[in-house]
């Protein structure tokens, strides 16, 4: 029997914690004799980089939403080709800094690229890999600004207006409400322990399953 | 009544001739009263360019085919809104190095990627905008690479065996003569100045139309 590994991601706006939590389940996963992939997007390979910098460019403010969201996949089918799929396919598990649910939420929701248009290029994509798990950040967008204004600098994406992580925010919810036996919503507001604490309750399940 | 202007693309292989065509041709329409606007693909702006330099960059060998169809589709969704759409709208005339018929010969003919798909992304990106006249400059693929290798080091395109080419070579050959009225081949292996003189003869009917 082939042992395929568990592939969990997680979502959110800015400022939501998902760099310190991911750092925690990483943690949470060692405990438990499993050394899992870390990935994120847009990113995770060469390619990704190289098409991260592209989509955060601050100087490249008139790009256009097709234009986004195409880069946006090109970067996810080289994830899922060099990173995901291999790692998956070897048993390993992986943890990955948003996926193809930020693309229904920013370049969907935010951009108002058609829903349609984007399941198409999931469909193109991403091989049929859908998350085990999705662990989805929630904040309020003025406690996400606070949060991340602290970082300096905002990229492309951080320098849009309230209205935009509003519609970001309210695509999210609608995902995780569609499809509620994968999503699990945390309260991003409250102390970084506690969300650890949630987070690694839902990822009580997978680790059951897999013998550990 | 609105002036629309008018549309020209140059397809064709490595080493094939295209910049020295277009330099003439521009130099011909100057003669007309026309100044045109010179774009290429990929490129032509801001994002294009820094898409161009992933898409050409012999580090990233590893690039799989649905990458390259998707940043060779967002930087011309750009380019299409940002500089090709506008020019024509405004009465102005576009000569522009490679366009949609390359990705059909490119990741289409070359790399094997869906024409379905391929039309898609021309219709989520292009809006419906087809060149008036497209220039084939058609070259047997040994000969293309004795011009190219001219040039020094090998972009990341530039290093696919003489197959893939051939396969580009084919995918060109049946659009042109899926749309012959749109299509002129050029015998790109004549002296320049025939190619040129026959590509101008092409424009003919088009000066004619616009009163030049």
């Amino acid at each position: 029997m082939t042992v395929r590994g568990r592939f969990i991601t997680l979502e959110g706006g800015e400022g939501a914690g998902k760099s310190t939590l991911i750092a925690g389940l990483r943690e949470h996963l060692l405990r438990h004799g499993i050394t899992p992939v870390l990935a994120r997007e847009p990113g995770g390979t060469a390619l990704g980089e190289a098409v991260r910098a592209i989509v955060l460019d601050p100087a490249l403010r008139g790009m256009c939403a097709e234009s986004e969201l195409l880069l946006m996949f090109a970067a996810r089918a080289q994830l899922v080709r060099e990173s995901i799929g291999p790692a998956l396919a070897a048993g390993q598990w992986v943890l990955c800094d948003r996926f193809v649910d930020a693309s229904y939420a920013y370049q969907g929701g935010g951009r108002g690229q058609p829903y349609e248009r984007i399941a198409q290029l999931e469909a193109w994509t991403c091989n049929g890999l859908v998350p085990d798990l999705t662990l989805l950040l929630d904040l309020p967008v003025a406690a996400g600004r606070v949060r991340a204004a602290g970082r300096g600098a905002s990229d492309r994406i951080e320098g849009e207006a309230d209205a935009f992580f509003e519609r970001v925010r309210a695509a999210y919810a609608a995902r995780a409400a569609a499809e509620p036996a994968r999503f699990r919503r945390l309260d991003a507001g409250r102390p970084a322990e506690e969300v650890l604490a949630a987070a690694t309750r839902a990822l009580e399940p997978l680790l059951r399953e897999a013998g550990r």
